[in-house]
């Protein structure tokens, strides 16, 4: 029989009484959203840090993108990742962290990628900021939806998905889930790239076609 | 081209460009969880009630139980789901909440599952309020987490798992994502019985043994 008080409760560690778990991953955890001025997890496994430089290409203005490598090579966004077995059934979560600012009139945003197991989905909970996640599929039907604190998005298997944010002043701050098994497929959508581009200009967000875009016939 | 101002980025439609989606589910979309006095989905396709007359058997104080009963027959708990198809890569996802009170010593909880795609995880974000999740494997491992504002619980695959609200006033508030093709076996822990109960005896939190419980040998 055991006590928990206010205290002990936070740091409460099980007592397994059976002989069957063989491993550390096989048992239930917890960990805390800290919710300081910046958003981190107390446990994490992984720290993804992407500067400018990793997005040579992405971006539409090719001119703005030089100058400000050349200036610095800002941290565009970090992802904190809660590891899992990388099979079916399992689930990967971590928190995604866009920071804001703008080359040229794009917002700052992520890769984006297509899941390597494309017939997989992803939860997203933004918990702070403001933004969009644009989205695709291979044969070319795309989505923008907004996310604001609280507001969850279901990216249905199949689609490749960026967040942008579009706050100049505040990071985007999501905690996301899928299927531990999906992996990552950064190349196709680096080479087709997004249909539609997310900027500001003159105060007004504007979704523009993406030039660079490559239709399903011309890849 | 779109324009999108503070107002209609809420309500956002995108404007699918493809031909080759052919079912509603297939697009991506968001809802909100509304932070009024009572957290609620802005959308949801399933509003499960569960009252005290459906957890027969489930409690400790039998004699608490039947009082209740005669008295009122309070609902426990609430879940709203959003439904997916329920297959592999799919993600469900939803919003429980655990209403405050006991039965005799034993706080409100849940009936609690194991998962009938046993090899499935699932992810719980605590959104508001406090309470514990208590789970235990087919071979009698056992683990009691606990759960406050922003603390997130990985149940891994082969867990049963029951919320139990540990607060005396407010609701245990959880959002929870889990592999669509899951499925839910109620049957098997109401048969077992969780090896531990949380209760609550003279002001302190206790976790003790569950007379009830069958071990692997019993059943």
């Amino acid at each position: 029989m055991g006590f928990l008080d206010e205290t002990l409760s936070l740091n409460y560690n099980p007592v397994m009484t059976g002989l069957h778990l063989q491993r550390m991953s096989d048992l239930p955890f917890t960990f805390d959203v800290l919710q300081t001025e910046r958003i981190l997890l107390s446990k994490y496994d992984n720290h993804i840090v992407r500067r400018l430089s990793a997005m040579t290409g992405q971006f539409l203005d090719q001119k703005a993108y030089d100058s400000l490598l050349v200036a610095a090579d800002p941290i565009l966004y970090e992802i904190y990742e809660v590891k899992r077995p990388e099979i079916a059934g399992e689930l990967m979560q971590g928190l995604s962290i866009v920071h804001p600012g703008k080359v040229g009139d794009e917002y700052y945003m992520t890769k984006g990628h297509f899941h390597s197991v494309l017939d997989t989905a992803e939860i997203y909970y933004c918990l702070r900021g403001k933004g969009f996640m644009v989205m695709g599929t291979p044969e070319g039907d795309w989505a923008v939806e907004p996310l604001h604190p609280h507001s969850v998005l279901y990216v249905p298997p199949r689609w490749a998905h960026r967040s942008v944010n579009s706050s100049l002043s505040e990071d985007l701050v999501t905690f996301f889930v899928y299927p531990s098994n999906a992996g990552h497929d950064y190349g196709s959508i680096e080479k087709q790239g997004f249909r539609k581009l997310v900027l500001e200009q003159g105060g007004i967000q504007t979704i523009i076609d993406n030039p660079s875009w490559l239709s399903p016939e011309e890849r």
